[in-house]
């Protein structure tokens, strides 16, 4: 292994011999001397070279002469450094406080290009975001962009280590179906030697199925398929889905308690780790959200908002994205808090396998997470009375035969259970105050982008 | 929340009332006592119930009559009950050594049936694995198959623990993709809007994307897919495959370091947690592997498998699955060790995106990881000079048009980098010394398998 250091590891270092790799952000060609920031995975460094720009007169005795060509040698591939490239350097590590960057630098010894970069770099820090994502593997070079993937190492890190230790169960779903698992609507098709597959919409039904398998409480980071042709901001074809479902809850109430002590560790080991570059980088002070969070049923919060003066231009019982934003700001204002569950949808907005209320069977025992004004989660109880399952699903317009495989999961005994999924882009794109999941995902998939 | 105690605190708690919910293992119903095994995701406990079979004549006042219609009401529920319902039974937990199952039977005192099995229970202890898979949820019921899940879950996340602990960035590449990432024979077409779209078959490219982007170093655990007509007991149209990527490695080398030092990880952590366990239901002491494992070049390897008197039937360099077994015997014979990893492959067994040796241009900077005689992994060091790789893809018949958005992940800069895939279910299956990658996944997914 390259014996190199971290450029974060430098400033605990004496000074002395170091070894550095990373790409070249910046050349700064002086006609004395040469400066180049090097970045790593890490951080970003000061390099230094006191340009040789000719070699002295002949004297007598070579040794000199070839010492002096290395120095010009290296002056001249710097001055020759195009943005990118990737290098190893080995010199002298000195502190020095008038080192604007970290206040150290280092006085480059020995140079080696490890990989040349074109320099005609096709992106800028002007560019759009869809000429960004035409370069993405340049465009997550930048510092904020590389900052959002750790965050998102550490958050998910922290969900898994929440689970683990309340005794969930890891499970890794098919994306592969016979049928659809969501909506007939937005299926994406497979050819599948034969016949024909669908890729999953969500684990959903692969998920409650472990629960008649008696594996109690399970949890799945994977991906999820939608195709759907629209181009907002929080809207992908391909997205990463957070889910978890757990067995013998008394209704969806237990659910937001696990969905919220779940954020509230994931937030804080966020804040833990990455607190002080968020600051740095996105200029937000990150807040951990205190539990419980704010929880306000549907019907009352469209009331709120409507005598805040907002009339949801819809004719059914659902909210929109500027009702989902009024309630976020009226919940920062009454109770200070970023996050909000929307509970007890109506029948009508929910799928067949939401749990009816037992006193009002017009509502469902489910809810929507709501941060800073976008929905980021749905959850509830789900029917595992098979009877009254069939019911509801023809009552959707389905056809039970269709789902055969998944009411057999309902026949054979099954504990009551409820569960949520949840758009990690969305949740680190609203952390961050980003306006687009395009920015938050590791290589966005729309109706027209399947490239990189 | 149900306020259940989950059955493996039982033994902790002293004699009293507690509740306990789960599904109905066994009944045996005896004219005077009736015996219920009752199982939930943490173990079984007996249950106990004093049969009251008929009421007694009346006497006068009616409050003994109550109490006798609830016994015989009680008793002739646990009579009917099937097999895998779901119960909720509050009751006196008793301490009793001469009880066989944990030293503990819990009195019943009422008995609440949450969900009703149908009586006609579809698989046995001895169906063949197809049908056991038709109805996998009853299936997984049983202890030991519960247990490999149990396991998953530790294995993996010790795996992310240690990436984590080393600063390793997880990263969730895209399934849906533009072309291939492997090989155009193994694909799967995904109707996309207007056009057409393909199913990775490994993250291959993309997580290679994130060494240009400076990453350093990437994991990502996700589902991959191959339209592979194969039935073996290995393969898998859809499997979930382990993936890192390293940037400044020397070369395959410094990978396999860091694999051999992951899976210490994962299995030290296995044994820790359910050691215990793995020997009483799967009769296995599980071995925590030593490093170095035992490295042997291909070429080297086949001469021993033909030293022992195994003649590989192939006219091509490779190994073939008797000639892995043959290797991996040797192994233990000769240093106990369960895992080996093969080196130096010819490059007419690699895919164009391998490096050469320096040395020797016919062998590759690669590795397969076999682990008790079958293959789990391949791994190495990338090529990331652009114009060997073009040359590389030509040689292979590949045409660099169609690479175009790959290869331009070399043209802006990259560090030498290298990496390995490694499928999760084939380590559990060859772990629990199981017959069948179908034991080891949750839902397999096969030619002629899509449900449930």
């Amino acid at each position: 292994m390259n014996t190199r250091t971290l450029v974060k590891n430098l400033a605990a270092l004496p000074d002395g011999p170091v070894t550095v790799s990373g790409w070249v952000e910046t050349v700064r060609d002086q006609k004395k001397v040469q400066f180049v920031i090097l970045r790593d995975e890490s951080g970003a460094v000061q390099l230094v070279n006191p340009a040789t720009r000719e070699l002295p007169e002949p004297i007598e005795g070579g040794e000199a002469d070839a010492a002096a060509s290395a120095r010009l040698a290296t002056t001249e591939s710097i001055s020759a450094l195009a943005h990118g490239t990737f290098l190893t350097v080995s010199g002298e590590l000195k502190h020095d406080e008038r080192v604007k960057l970290g206040g150290l630098e280092v006085k480059i010894g020995s140079l080696e290009v490890v990989a040349e970069a074109n320099p005609e770099t096709p992106i800028a820090a002007d560019s759009s975001l869809d000429k960004r994502m035409d370069w993405r593997f340049l465009d997550l070079r930048h510092p904020k962009q590389h900052l959002i993937f750790r965050i998102q190492t550490t958050f998910e890190h922290a969900l898994r280590q929440y689970w683990v230790d309340n005794d969930f169960i890891e499970i890794h779903t098919p994306k592969l179906m016979a049928s659809a698992s969501e909506s007939r609507a937005e299926l994406f098709e497979v050819d599948y030697f034969e016949g024909k597959a669908y890729l999953a919409q969500s684990p959903q039904f692969f998920k409650q199925m472990a629960q008649p398998a008696g594996f109690g409480k399970v949890f799945e980071i994977g991906p999820a398929f939608r195709a759907d042709p629209s181009f907002t901001s929080r809207h992908a074809t391909e997205f990463t889905s957070i889910d978890a479902e757990m067995s013998w809850v008394d209704s969806h109430e237990d659910v937001m308690r696990m969905h919220e002590e779940l954020l509230v560790a994931a937030f804080t080991a966020v804040k833990e780790k990455h607190g002080a570059e968020i600051l740095d980088l996105f200029g937000i002070e990150l807040e951990v959200p205190t539990t419980p969070f704010p929880r306000i049923p549907l019907a009352e919060a469209k009331q709120i908002v409507a005598d805040r003066g907002y009339v949801i231009p819809r004719d059914d019982a659902d909210i929109d994205p500027e009702g989902e934003r009024q309630i976020s700001a009226y919940v920062k204002e009454t109770y200070g808090h970023d996050f909000v569950f929307l509970t007890d949808w109506d029948i009508s907005l929910r799928p067949f396998y939401h749990m009816r209320h037992p006193e009002d069977s017009a509502l469902t025992n489910s809810y929507d997470l709501i941060y800073n004004g976008v929905e980021i989660s749905t959850g509830a109880q789900r029917e595992h009375r098979i009877d009254v399952l069939v019911e509801q699903a023809k009552e959707k317009g389905l056809d039970p035969e269709e789902l055969e495989f998944y009411l057999d999961f309902f026949r054979y005994g099954v504990p009551p259970h409820g569960g949520f999924g949840m758009g990690l882009a969305r949740v680190l794109m609203l952390m961050l105050e980003e306006h687009s999941i395009r920015e938050t995902t590791y290589l966005f998939r729309g109706p027209t982008r399947l490239l990189p």
